[in-house]
């Protein structure tokens, strides 16, 4: 058995190579930029993590983590159109550089990419990895619609926001690692804990994403804090102080919505410590943490096959906040 | 057996459903007024005849029919993007309609709905056909990312253009009929010429096409003639132009192509008929019919089975031009 630097490690040698024909290059270029920006990569990282759970990695996992990671790929290439976002991984975003059309055909090409992928797994696994390939796939897609409708309307509940996030990025985690079991002929009680691991522990990250983004360490986090304060993103830490706060606060925080003012960080920062929603935000993050520990004990294989999952869990979430 | 117009109503009959869930109706909704469009939904059609070539209509042939067709909506969907079009079958395309994200994510999901459909088919045929599948997705993709770059270019080859829209339009009528034979379970070489079938007859169509927007009788074709003249369009009649003709008529093509003189298209026709390429037109499109027919002969089926494939040949190929 890997730990996850070592799977990280032989996912990245593997995934390292060109993934398109060379022509029309207007079309395959663009898709291999994208893919060559890099990343960690850790969805097809946990899809062998997953696999390696229950039994030596079968040859097939390194196609369908591959077809996560091309997946994954395409849908922040269509997200960043979407987005208007200027820049992935510190680079130019493919509509950026080649245009937004090229890079809208290059996102279609690389989810047919992804099936072809897939394409290679043997039946009768097929057809369980493409369903929920497929469920994933769509629920992913209704993720990013709903944050979408979420940016232009005014009052997110928590519920809401909380079911977004889920579809947006954690249904994925928690499918990357059951693929991953099916292929490794885990049963389906054990599928469904690693499932329920997966999609906790995405949730426990991108609470904690909201939460660094106004109160982690710039020097540890590597950017100023309250990037999602200047464009008026609508995080657990927004929405729970609007939740909770008293009307003057959220008379103040609407305020601070329409102003450009310097110290508008600073003063957003001062209404979540004083709502208590820093805390909060760390306590919603230990119970999905707690959670998805909780699913993972449940799995039924010796408990040092799990610690490569204890390790990813350490890795994404921070206990010293 | 059913000929063309019956199988045309079963399909259109079995495809009239809802193909989505309710929520998120900012995305469904959207794919839901995209495919009650309507259309002729020839591809699928030509997936159920194919299949009938050889055998009576399998069940699963309305899942692949379904799922070509639903591709063949999230092409339109993208190419309306990409080409800004306002309209399509004189309703609003869907970014129109529903904005540009809500449109472009909408493809995307139709694009899953299709191999969602796919993959009802049973072990071994699913296999083959999301093969075919991909490969007529990734050339479809091909063939929409040249014609955007033949946009931009001044010089396009007569070679380059046809490969071009056998790419674009072409694959998808021949794999169609060929997804059809697979699950017929026809042999491989009735299959590859019921896919040459295909691919000829959608060439023949376009070249037509291209023939009907300059040459067409108004009163049959529903619009005025010189459409493609006027967006300075590269078409079949325009390239062979500029490869046969004189060099004055070379040099009034390039000014009529920066013109915006009521004359325009008239001119441009004139030219058009001095170079013969009206009449070249005609004889490329009756060479690729003749192929087509050539093709459908050598299929090792009785010949009256393959009375509807003649009558759709007829349809779509008109002979009084």
């Amino acid at each position: 058995m890997k730990n996850f630097e070592e799977l990280s490690r032989a996912f990245i040698a593997y995934f390292n190579r060109s993934h398109f024909p060379e022509k029309p290059a207007s079309l395959y270029q663009p898709a291999e930029y994208f893919l060559n920006l890099g990343g960690k990569r850790i969805r097809p990282v946990m899809c062998l993590m997953g696999n390696e759970l229950f039994d030596e990695i079968h040859p097939n996992c390194w196609d369908i983590a591959t077809a996560i990671e091309l997946f994954h790929n395409f849908t922040l290439i269509h997200d960043d159109i979407m987005d208007k976002a200027p820049l992935r991984r510190g680079m130019p975003t493919l509509h950026e550089k080649f245009g937004q059309s090229n890079a809208l055909l290059a996102g279609d090409v690389m989810l047919v990419a992804a099936y072809d992928s897939l394409n290679k797994i043997s039946f009768p696994v097929i057809q369980k990895l493409i369903y929920l390939f497929n469920k994933t796939a769509k629920e992913v897609c209704e993720g990013q619609q709903m944050d979408m409708d979420y940016e232009k309307s005014g009052h997110v509940r928590l519920k809401e926001y909380l079911y977004m996030i889920e579809l947006k990025t954690s249904v994925l985690l928690g499918a990357s690692l059951k693929m991953g079991a099916i292929i490794g002929g885990a049963g389906e009680g054990n599928q469904d804990h690693l499932y329920a691991f997966g999609l906790n522990l995405g949730l426990a990250f991108q609470i904690q994403d909201d939460y660094l983004d106004a109160f982690g360490d710039p020097a540890k986090f590597g950017k100023q804090p309250g990037g999602d304060i200047v464009v008026n993103k609508q995080t657990f830490l927004f929405i729970k102080a609007m939740e909770t706060g008293s009307k003057s606060q959220i008379k103040e925080m609407n305020e601070l919505m329409h102003s450009e003012a310097p110290d508008k960080v600073d003063k957003m920062i001062r209404i979540f410590k004083d709502c208590g929603v820093d805390q909060q935000a760390h306590l919603l993050k230990e119970e999905y943490l707690a959670k998805a520990i909780s699913h993972l004990e449940n799995i039924a294989v010796l408990s040092n096959r799990k610690d490569p999952l204890m390790q990813l869990a350490k890795f994404l979430i921070q206990r010293e906040s």
